[in-house]
């Protein structure tokens, strides 16, 4: 039976073939009604992507084969809390259920930066520890104008 | 020459593919030293991908051509400040420099959710819009123990 409990058991056997593959301790899986959609296990260094987390490539895949940027029928199950870049690509998805097991205090304290950038995104980006440079801000808005004057754009 | 103003241009320019070839009007490029490694237009619509943003298509590309995760010697250049996801994916990517043109407002009144997910990250996961539920903490626990005893860990 598909309930929460086991699919949640599923992402944290995709998390322990991360490490297994020497990658990151992360796994998660897309599921629509009674079918999982995608499974993905953290790729990051194997696969040289500092964007491959379980979640994103769980959500690519899951969007490849439905064909659809829009996954809002959609619940993620994932082994950890998803950090500030696998949450917005969860916003951006649609997706409107998220079931997780370990919190981001736990991939603080096994040495992941989840909430150092959870912390550095709430500040304005002159107080950050990057270096952000605001420049140019009228020729970036006539691209927004561009936009909104473009008659066959497709929104989401 | 490649000054800031110069390669943050070729960043609106790319914005303005992303609209011609009928997706969102963002553009990035990856710059090491004098040389351009990666640019991208967002992608979204035409190639279903909601993680398809032009940060995250550059951060790929540039990680994929010098075969390594981390791009701290990099800066990004993007035709609009950078969205969660995008914060997200350039801390893990381990760049340091962001220039950017139009500001996450100018994105808002363009009709994106920059902001909307900027507001959302920075709630406790309970006070979300989206369903956040936490259960099996401990299994999730677990995943990390077996990652600190994992004697062959990549760190990243």
């Amino acid at each position: 039976m598909n309930d929460d409990k086991t699919l949640l058991h599923k992402a944290v056997d995709l998390a322990k073939d991360g490490i297994r593959l020497g990658n990151g301790p992360f796994g998660a899986l897309i599921v629509r009604g009674d079918n999982i959609i995608a499974e993905a296990s953290n790729q990051v260094v194997m696969s040289h992507d500092p964007t491959a987390h379980a979640e994103v490539l769980a959500i690519r895949k899951a969007a490849e084969i439905l064909k659809t940027h829009d996954l809002s029928d959609c619940t993620i199950y994932t082994s950890c809390e998803p950090c500030p870049m696998c949450l917005g690509a969860i916003y951006w998805s649609g997706i409107k259920r998220v079931v997780y097991a370990a919190g981001k205090g736990d991939a603080e304290m096994a040495g992941f930066s989840d909430k150092l950038i959870y912390d550095e995104i709430s500040l304005d980006p002159a107080s950050r520890k990057i270096s952000f440079i605001h420049i140019d801000e009228e020729e970036g808005r006539e691209v927004f104008r561009l936009w909104n004057d473009f008659e066959d754009k497709i929104r989401y």
